[in-house]
């Protein structure tokens, strides 16, 4: 079968997730910002539309990935915002990584006009998205996630897990996702920054432990840019993620619950931020080093 | 081929250890503090000494694996200790998690009398030491490490990574591991605690993040005790990984090297030491969900 989505936000992550629903034959119509990243998705078969509302007027599903809540609230609410054009049963499969209560917020308003938000979040990187090898997880309005499930199927592996009909809650696990992901960052640097400075190999030592205990693809991905102090390429740039750990904290402080690792990786996160250094998230990991004087 | 090995301490890990060995087709001669434990190895066919100076009189490859720096040393140097019979050119692979400096101070003692200590950690359970599927690293002297590969074969997966021949290296990377394994628990209870207080289902969480990201035996088996809040069995007891925290913490500060994260484990663990708890070490993570009220 063949639908007509619309997919708003083409970064990295969109860009790469909206070719996958081309791909599968989907009926595509897209709107970016800033309008040229929607080329390649022309060349394609897309439909370009100049405003959000534009995009979704006659779309049956509505993918969203955009930077942060503000993004999220504009491509929704502002002029020219989603909210004013969306058709009666439309599914919004809202995907960025924001907080709870602004996917809980605009589901209210979703509701109001007889359709759905359901909180989409995803993991994996941009070269993840562009495999079709993404994990989702949804939440929401239990028939729209019904709707939602066959489309999700050509954008990841497995089917997306279902964490109930609270939005927020996905977008909940989704912040925990990026917060264990920065402890393992943290682990390695401090473990790593140990071992050199003791007199041991860092290169060696992150090829015993991605080789053994930690032999998985976070590990070895992350650990390859903390072995070698060199945090290139960008996956995510330092601002998106403390972006993530601040509204981790966020939540830790409305539902009282101390987080310490989450303190000291948002605290390199912000060093990393205040010294616009130009590097991938993991970049952070280079405070531990700096800390112990190398 | 079959050797006359000498194995003392039988813990666990010891037993699991010598019994491969045993089935390997060596000649074992075992010692342990406590004499009975040395029995299920004897009806295999192994020798029992009363000391180890007896133990390892005849052997030409000694292994020894206790619970901390003290019964080390003990077993090297006390009354009775293996340093007074140890045969020239015997390699004693010294498996415990002890300080680094332990290891070099006995690695010259043995070079004294014609002998050699590789240090010889080992990462894995003792279920993992049962299956001979432990992860095996070594450093000391080149040609003592070489005459140690094949017997070391039979206890682990894969072939033993060699550190170098600075003794203490291989026990700064155990050191490491432990560490990393700690961080991995701390991160876990400190998500799974967010995501209870804030409505979701803490087995959900787990189960979501160890089949996708987190799909690793160490994220499984350690998050599993961390998501039921059930911490049993007890694989190692709180105050043995206690040590190996304070071990981590001893190196950080020789070597001037800031670990907050190590800090932050070593506190928990001392909480739960000091509560006299009878969990695993993992239980460490239950002062996360206290701290949080739960």
């Amino acid at each position: 079968y063949r639908m007509n989505i619309a997919f708003l936000g083409l970064g990295n992550m969109g860009v790469a997730m909206a070719t996958n629903l081309l791909k599968a034959g989907h009926q595509l119509t897209v709107y970016n910002r800033t309008a040229s990243k929607a080329d390649p998705l022309k060349e394609l078969g897309a439909t370009v539309a100049a405003t959000p509302a534009e995009a979704v007027k006659d779309a049956g599903i509505i993918f969203s990935m955009v930077t942060d809540d503000a993004a999220l609230q504009e491509l929704c609410t502002g002029p020219d915002g989603l909210l004013q054009a969306l058709p009666q049963g439309a599914v919004h499969a809202s995907c960025s990584t924001v907080a709870p209560d602004t996917n809980r917020r605009l589901a209210e308003a979703h509701t109001r006009q007889g359709a759905h938000l359901v909180a989409t979040p995803v993991f994996g990187k941009p070269d993840a998205a562009a495999a079709a090898k993404l994990w989702l997880i949804m939440a929401g309005d239990d028939e729209a996630k019904q709707k939602l499930r066959p489309v999700l199927e050509v954008l990841g592996q497995g089917t997306a897990q279902d964490f109930g009909t609270d939005p927020g809650a996905a977008n909940l696990v989704k912040l925990c996702g990026n917060f264990m992901l920065g402890a393992a960052i943290e682990a390695m640097a401090e473990a790593f920054t140990l071992a050199q400075k003791s007199g041991l190999d860092r290169q060696q030592v992150y090829e015993f432990f991605t080789g053994t205990l930690f032999n998985l693809p976070i590990y070895q991905s992350y650990g390859k840019l903390v072995a070698e102090r060199h945090y290139q390429p960008i996956g995510a740039a330092p601002a998106i993620i403390r972006k993530d750990l601040r509204l981790v904290l966020d939540e830790a402080r409305t539902y009282t619950v101390p987080m310490p690792f989450a303190n000291i990786i948002f605290d390199n996160l912000s060093t990393t931020v205040a010294k616009k250094e130009d590097v991938d998230w993991a970049g952070f990991a280079e405070r531990v080093a700096e800390n112990a004087g190398l």
